[in-house]
């Protein structure tokens, strides 16, 4: 079971390099969650699974590309991203990992030395925290991050495009903004293809397939959305639908909100990590 | 022997659409360079491959985004791209293809109907065109454009990260753009990541191992730099390269300049065609 941090820790940890905090993962515990931390930083998603799936899974990345945006694939069997920063090592380097079984979550771990297979292949995907840290620079209110809250998740009517045995709803998150500043939004977000882009939509949440936003799938209530307008981005949490729904006898992935901390550029147009 | 085509042809073509032109391609044996026609379609370079290589071919384009900007992925055996437009089937719809045996040119067909195999894969790659255009409508002045020349290509000292097989030397085209709009050129093209985004390197070709622009390894010689600078993009020609290296037995691609040309807009956030 992971452990729980003091405010004071999680506090400490914000002014420590990516590669210090990646240390403190690996060797010191933190087991916490990684938003603010490492800011400038690339955060990753993390998908592992076998090599015999590993096609159809870069296929469907490339064809939802909003959802799952690739910033770095693991050669087959090894567990080091070269690409995505100094000594990466992804059995260790991510707090918290959640282990699917049959398509159902079965346990969180903070690390996967055992779980490591010679066939697996490592998947890291852009997230959210680069666009959001880019509206919060902007003076573009968001309602979870000013209240230190996860951002609201719901599965969605929109169907992402398949590719072999992966396919089903995609995953959104929900920022209720203020109406003068939804352009702006939209403009800042279309910045950042890597960490999920433009929004998929706008308004009204019904078109989607949402009929209650005060209950979301994963994250926490928002408030009533009020005056504001509910803008709708593509959520890293996709491909775990998709792999769940296919049922594979093992995958793991990242805790939501654990996420890889990656010694990659923000504002980088090509996540590519070269040693000094 | 792929035919020539008057230019009265070419012109007549210039009108019609992406489906149009691609049926002339398949049915009407137009078997001419794309450039310029179907004007705002994006237009794909291609690599066709065996199923045991494209996990790695996959990983390649992803380590190397610039030169080889995926956009679309086939199933395995299935030759039409179902994500690109309404009926592409890859084994026609290209004007030309290059046949790769042991990693050399073997020979030019039309129609890759008998080459293509249960286990191949296509990928579609986006082009320069599209950016092309992009500075065209800017007035930012290209020589090759203007005098109806194929753009000059180099291997550069530049490497590639390498991935299973594939790796070696990125292969870049130069512009020669106008002191005072380098930076536009940048900033334009670097709206274009599906098109080899903003240029690679800049300046002083020497730094990039090239002591000869005259002489371009691929594309026509271009005149003299003089007082403009010339600039450097990642060319979709670098897979192939990539691909001759690794010496497979077979690989099929497109003919330099004879594009498939898609349904995408080739302003599209994201590459992903639905039936209307």
């Amino acid at each position: 079971m992971p452990k729980q941090h003091s405010t004071e820790q999680y506090q400490q940890l914000r002014t420590v390099s990516a590669v210090a905090l990646r240390s403190c993962v690996r060797t010191a515990g933190y087991q916490g969650h990684t938003a603010g931390l490492a800011c400038g930083c690339l955060q990753a998603n993390i998908i592992i699974l076998p090599e015999s799936h590993a096609l159809d899974f870069m296929r469907f990345c490339q064809r939802n590309p909003k959802p799952c945006p690739l910033v770095g694939v693991s050669e087959t069997g090894d567990p080091i991203l070269h690409t995505l920063g100094e000594d990466i090592d992804i059995r260790t380097d991510v707090p918290v990992y959640n282990v699917y079984r049959q398509g159902s979550l079965s346990e969180s771990v903070t690390d996967i030395k055992k779980l490591w297979q010679q066939d697996h292949v490592a998947f890291a995907m852009g997230c959210s925290f680069t666009f959001e840290d880019a509206l919060t620079k902007a003076g573009i209110s968001v309602w979870h991050i000013e209240h230190n809250k996860t951002v609201p998740m719901y599965r969605s009517s929109i169907m992402t495009r398949s590719a072999g045995p992966f396919g089903g709803e995609m995953v959104v998150t929900m920022r209720a903004i203020d109406k003068n500043r939804v352009d702006e939004a939209i403009a800042i977000s279309k910045q950042y293809p890597l960490a999920h882009g433009g929004p998929v939509h706008i308004g009204d949440s019904a078109a989607i397939g949402l009929h209650d936003l005060s209950s979301p799938e994963w994250g926490d209530s928002p408030p009533p959305v009020g005056d504001k307008v509910p803008v709708f981005w593509a959520c890293g949490v996709t491909p775990q639908n998709a792999l769940m729904r296919a049922k594979l006898p093992l995958f793991l992935s990242h805790k939501p909100g654990h996420m890889l901390v990656t010694d990659i550029d923000d504002q980088a147009e090509v996540p590519m990590y070269s040693a000094p």
